[in-house]
Parts: structure tokens; sequence; C-alpha cells
């Protein structure tokens, strides 16, 4: 590139979206290019008002065991002004020109509009709450995604006058389904949880370890009603009503939206950029979309390393790791994003809950011949107290042996086990290597072989039958 | 072979030493020779009273978090016979002859001999623990470490006439002393531990990270002189007064030895085998150390996959897997014991510690050129309750990148992270491949990028300036 946009001769990056994905990169772009003597200016625009805020900690802060919207930030605006960020909040983009090379914005507060050329624009526009036609408008009816979001439902909890609501109803048994419903059940909120899956998290886990989930629900005293979907709700004096599939209603006095997110990508595609199968950006390794254009974060299809394919994966983890690699790229340094094997963990009251890979429909569907083995056993030796059940189910492809996926449901200390799992998928290990691994061992801990050592080797049995 | 030792023409494995490798190798020679429909006898020699019993919960039971010696008992002498082994207890094995494939018994109860012949022999003779000379022969002074040495400190710690001793000395900064420790000062017991090493812990950690396995004892209320050396005890009255290097002396009512263990190999080495650098068996991949002679657990090396070479890990983990590995060839199939990375894992007082793979100075010395990396980081994301300290120490070779070690202490939940450490090593990862690697993320288990992550991340960043 000869042009430069930036003030006196530097190059100038222009970031869409101030969230992690967005910062990150233009931290990392101004670390980099400052370190190669490289002059680079950043300017980021971000429509709403926070920046770099942790999304995940939302349930956790409507839970109570955050106390303020400023712990969630990890750094705020102006951190990231002193960083050199030129950073713009509460201005939208309204267009990118990839011809012109700029960026049509609007100031909320004044209406003002500008355009601002760049050299290098990065896409973060992350993604946005999928809202049913039938919740618009609601008062208490809300999606428990944004920190905004976060807010309405701290206020909502609260109470009109001090009167905390009595019943909630939570649609969709996802991640963040599941997290909503134990933050109001921990509120002392009367909770129902819909879901069309035949168990909780049926898009991330095998019936059998989703039964698991609906148990530490229903143990925290959520109620779980499946394989049913919300097609309206009304609203009469306060109160709600849902009207369920096959006719069942359902009251509450508030109603958390929690059916899905899809990527924000109106600005890119009517730029002209592509999107993939799954309707999100699909950046190469070095996270660029077109010469110039980056993109990173929930707008973006993410690589499957094990699917070998992309994939559609919304974390905070790879909008963090996408982020820098563009970043590096950006100010001149050469990074790849290695992209996902599909790890994630959750809670459900006492019950934690974390998978990776693929599941055994998946992997049908996909052609492989595959085999599953689930154990049960202990968090620490059986004779501890430390000892709480754990149930592991791994799955392998036959002919290789290969390790394809995992789930963990269990007590404390089972969830993050399903690192070691998604370690071996990510090196492509057998089921086998993973039984003869040399993982930590003290009983306090764990058995002498560890839970996903014991799925490992009778599912390596199982594969060489 | 041609010949056969067993009853009506079957195959006889004798073996000896029944815990954690024996029984294993008993129990999986005799599954496997079952499913290629092969005859086997198997004949087991123990000189002691148990079978299979987890010698790494012995500190628990001393500290009073399992009830019962049988809990610890993994398979009782019962089954095992119910399985189909010929278990003779309190019977030694006083000689091993190779030439003639047999060995010499002597049941310890009626002083009856015996020769048996056999077709295979596992030696699974276990360690001895290292009792210095001055430790001989006086009562309250005794390691920690056999199910006998736990009935023995229950018996001590519940005191002559039903008073408990006020005061304890530990002997020995390794894991067991440091365990002890952590059982004694949990029972309440003022406890002293005294140690060789600048810090707890010096064979298995850096300093650094020593010390904060020291302050973990000194929360709990244990003393913990380190650099000293205890020379010898004097038992007055019932008191005893240990006399350290230097002129120091300390009183206490009992004295635990936590000095280490050597292998047991005389049996071994009387019949001409060999032993190693570390005064092991040296077992090929198979775990066999000569022509139908196999060894597996303590009295055995390690094949170490960092170092490329045999290493003295005297461990449960390796034993059960080792003597499976051995069960599965002696019963007629095909299996490898691929090794240790160095991985081990423990509690003191609630600093979890945990280390795999190399420390800098084994690494110096083996000549390779390194670059080490610690950082603090939370075990959750640091505005969740949950939140609790945690240091990662990493160490990566220059040129290759690849990780080398790992060493973790803090609070809950960050011991297991080894384990993702221990996968990177076990595959040959670079730290660049963890810091990218698809760990699972949300608040209460871990920040965005989990601590590991986050050290091999600027290890990484080092090892490539």
């Amino acid at each position: 590139m000869t042009r430069t946009a930036g003030r006196g001769g530097a190059r100038r990056l222009v970031v869409i979206g101030a969230d992690a994905a967005g910062m990150s990169a233009a931290s990392q772009a101004l670390r980099v290019a400052a370190a190669r003597g490289e002059r680079l200016e950043v300017i980021a625009f971000e429509s709403g008002e926070h920046t770099s805020y942790s999304q995940c900690g939302v349930p956790y802060w409507v839970a109570g065991d955050v106390d303020s919207a400023d712990a969630l930030v990890a750094r705020t605006a102006e951190q990231h002004r002193a960083n050199g960020i030129d950073l713009r909040l509460r201005t939208e983009v309204t267009e990118l020109d990839l011809d012109r090379r700029e960026v049509a914005v609007r100031v909320l507060d004044s209406g003002r509009t500008e355009r601002v050329g760049f050299d290098d624009v990065l896409l973060a526009t992350g993604a946005a709450e999928v809202w049913p036609d039938w919740a618009r408008g609601l008062p208490g009816v809300h999606p428990v995604k944004t920190l905004d979001d976060g807010a309405t439902w701290r206020s909502l909890l609260a109470g009109r006058d001090g009167e905390p609501p009595r019943r909630a109803i939570v649609v969709g048994g996802g991640f963040i389904g599941v997290e909503a419903a134990e933050a109001f059940a921990r509120r002392g909120v009367q909770t129902l949880l819909v879901t069309r899956g035949e168990e909780p998290m049926s898009s991330s886990l095998d019936p059998a370890m989703g039964a698991l989930v609906r148990e530490g629900l229903e143990r925290l005293g959520v109620e779980v009603v499946c394989g049913t979907e919300v097609e309206g709700v009304e609203s009469r004096a306060g109160e709600l009503t849902t009207a369920c599939i096959g006719g069942h209603e359902h009251r509450a006095d508030v109603v958390a939206l929690a059916v899905g997110v899809r990527p924000r990508v109106e600005l890119a595609t009517a730029a002209g950029l592509r999107v993939g199968d799954h309707s999100g950006l699909v950046p190469d390794h070095t996270q660029r979309v077109a010469d110039g254009v980056w993109s990173a974060g929930d707008c973006c299809e993410v690589w499957d390393r094990v699917l070998e394919q992309y994939w559609y994966t919304p974390l905070g983890t790879h909008a963090n790791k996408a982020g820098r690699v563009a970043g590096t790229n950006i100010g001149g340094g050469s990074a790849r994003f290695a992209g996902s094997v599909g790890t994630a963990i959750t809670r459900a009251g006492e019950a934690e809950v974390a998978r990776t890979g693929v599941l055994a429909d998946w992997a049908r569907r996909h052609g492989w011949d595959v085999e599953q083995v689930t154990v049960r056993s202990t968090t620490a030796s059986g004779y501890m107290p430390e000892a709480d059940p754990i149930t592991v189910s791994v799955l392998g492809e036959r002919g290789t042996g290969r390790l394809l996926g995992a789930q963990i449901v269990g007590g404390r200390g089972a969830g993050k086990r399903i690192d070691v799992a998604a370690m071996a998928l990510w090196s492509g290990l057998g089921a086998h290597d993973v039984a003869a691994a040399d993982l930590a061992y003290a009983p306090p801990f764990s058995p002498v072989w560890d839970p996903v050592q014991i799925a490992c080797r009778k599912l390596a049995d199982a594969l060489s039958r």
C-alpha cells in the first residue's frame, strides 16, 4: 500500500467494534508496529458505551457474584486512550466503502456524520442477539447477553417499587440459557427453563449428558421443560404468559431470551464481503478477509480443527486470540490463528459441564465410523472427602483410533478436565495416547487413573475390538 | 518356551509383590490370556498382609480424611482370589533362580519354605523407605509410606494413654514430607518440617515455587526450616531431640521420616539382573527385563520422554500403567509403556502444588538453552468469588520453541491445570501451541486466557526474541 490515511504519513487502522476482538487487535497492532519502529494510527469506533468487557461475566453479574459492571471491564476507554488508541464511543459506523477505503460514521449523541479514511480496517462487529418476533416491545422480556442487558436484568430483578419478580421463564437451553436460569434461581426467583432440545444444551451435549445438566438445574430448584418451543408471549397487567407448542402456557413476571446469536455482518455484506455457511465472515488463518480488510470475534466463523471446516463458535477465547493474531499481522508481524476444537464449559448449579470436539451425531453425518464410551468415576480418589461424581463420555474413530470428542458433567473439579481432551484433539492424539499420558495424580485431586483416562482407555479397547 | 510350569500344562506366571504394579499385571495377564483362549496360572507372593492399596492415600488416612485402612484397599485378597489369582500373603520370596526358572519362598508365619517354578516372573517388589542410621530402633521415629506405617502413625497420634503427641518433626521436604506435615498440622500437632533444600520440594520445584509451598505450610501453622539436615536423634524420657547440622536442636514427641525411597532390587540383582543409573531395574517398553522376566512399579526406573533417558519416578500412576502393560504382554497381547513426563501434584494446606517436565537446572545440565517465565494470575476470572491466586512457571527451549516443563502453585483449581502442560510435553508441543490451544473458559473456571496459556504465551514471546 503506498497511500497512507493516517496523520503525518502514518498508516491508519480503523477498528469497528471495541470489544474483546477489536481492542485485542488494536492494542496488539500498536505494540507490534511500535516494536518494528513503524508508525500506526488506530481509530476505534464503538456504537455502545463500553469497551473490552467480559460478556461471559454478565450472567454472574445478574446472579450477584459480581457487584458492579465496572468489575467486568478488562480495560476502560481511558486506558485504551492512554495506550494511544483514538477510541470513539457512541459512534456508529454506517457504511464501509472498500473502494474509497473509508468508513462513514455517525456520532449518536450529536447526530454528526463524518467519513474517515483507512489503510487497514478491522471488522469486530460481534454478534447480535436473536429476538423472536413475539418478544419485541414487551417490558420484562429481554435477552441476557451484553453489559446493557445485564444492567436491564439487575434493574428488573431489583423490581418495580422494590418488589422483585417472583417467577421467571428462560427461553433457550444453551449455555446462556443455563447460566441465566442459574442466576435467577440463585437470586431466589422461581425459574422455568424452556428448551426445544430433548434435554438442555442439545447443540453441545448428547441427550444423556444433557440430562445431567437438567438434574443440576433441578437440584437448584429450576423447573426444566424440554422438547417444546415458545411461540408467543402475552402481557396482561404486568404478568407475562408464554404460549408453547402444543398449547401449554406458562406464567411469569419476567422472560429471559437466550435463543442464540447471529454474526453481525450487515456492514460487511453491504461492502460486498462474502459470508460463509454459518453467515459469518470467513477470515483466513491470518484473520484477513480481503486486501487490507481484517476480521475477528463473534462476527466470524472459526476454523474447526476436528471437523476441518469453518464453524460458528462465538466465544470470548477465540475473539481474544483471533484479535491478537489480526493485530500482530496488521502491525507488520506474522501470526496465524490455529482454530478451535469446540471446547466450552459452564456450570448448572453444582454441576460443572464441559465439552470439546464433535458429538456422535455430527461425526456420523461427517461419515466417520465412531465408537462412544461413557464412564462414571469420581473427581478425587473415591475414599477422599473431596470425591464428587463425574461422568465422562468420549468419542473416537474406528480405524485411526483418534479421539473425536469428549463431554464431562460432574462435581467440583470435573469441568476443567476437559482441557486434557482438548489438548488431545489439538494434537490429533488417539484415545490410547490419552490413556497412556502422564496426568497428575494425588488422592485429593484424582483417582490413580484420571476419569478422562479411564474413559479413553475403555474407548481405546472398544476401538481395537 | 516349550516347558510349562503350571498345572495341567498351563503357563505359569509368578508375581513377586502384590501391590499396584504386581496385581495390575496379574489381573491384566489373566484377562488377556483368557480372551485369547490361553491357559495361564498366576501365583502372587506378598511378604506383607495387604494387596492393591493406595500408598498415596496413607498421609490422608493419618490426617483423618479417611476413616479406615480398608478404604485405601482398591481390591482385597479375597477379590483377587475370586478372580483366579493364587495369592499368598505373608510369604516372602527369598531367591530368584533364573536358570532353574524358580523362586524360593518362605511362609512367614510357619517358617515353611518351598520352591516354585515359573515360565514368566514379574518383579513388582516396589521401593523401600530410606532409614537413616540414627533413626533405627527409636520409638516414635517412623516413616510415612506403607499401610503399616499409616497404622503406626494412627496409633502414635492417638497417643499413649490417650495423650496425643503435642509436637512433631518431619524430616524431609519432598512430596511425602509435605503431606505428612499437612496431616500432622491438621490433626492439631505442632509441626516442624526440616528439609535440606533451599525451600521445600527442591527436587521437584524451583526455589521460588518451593517458597510458595513453604508459605502454604506456614499458613497451616507448620514451621519450616530449610537448608539443614538432621544428623541424629536422641530419646530421653519419651522426648525426642533432633540434632541438625550447625548444632541446632529441635524437640518433639514424634519424628516422621520422609527422606526418600530406593528401589527394592536385592532379589533381582542377586539373580544377576542389571540395574540402571538410579539403581532401579530398567525394563524395555514392554516392561521386559530379560527372557520371561518382567518388572513394573517402584522397583523400576521409568523412561522420561522429555529427558529421553531413564529416571527414578516411583509413582502410583506409572505402577498401574506399567503393570497393565506388563500383564498385557505376559498374557500374550501387545502393549508398550509410553513413559513419563514427570508429572506430580500434591497439596500444602490450601496451596495446590503441581509440576511436570524438567527444571531449569536439569535442562541446563542437559545442555539445553532455555528460557523461563513466571506469571501470576487467578484460577477464575478475577471478578468472580471463586478467583484464587495462581502462579505458573514455564520453561522452554530456545531454537525449537518446545515446552520443557511447568510448575504451578495456587488455590483451588490450580493444581490439575498442570495436565495441560503434561499433555503438551507428551506431544512435544511448543509454548506457542499451548498459548494457541482451545482450553475451556467460563468466568467461574478461568480467566479468558487460562493462566497456563498466559505463561506459555509470554514464554513463546521470550523464546522468539
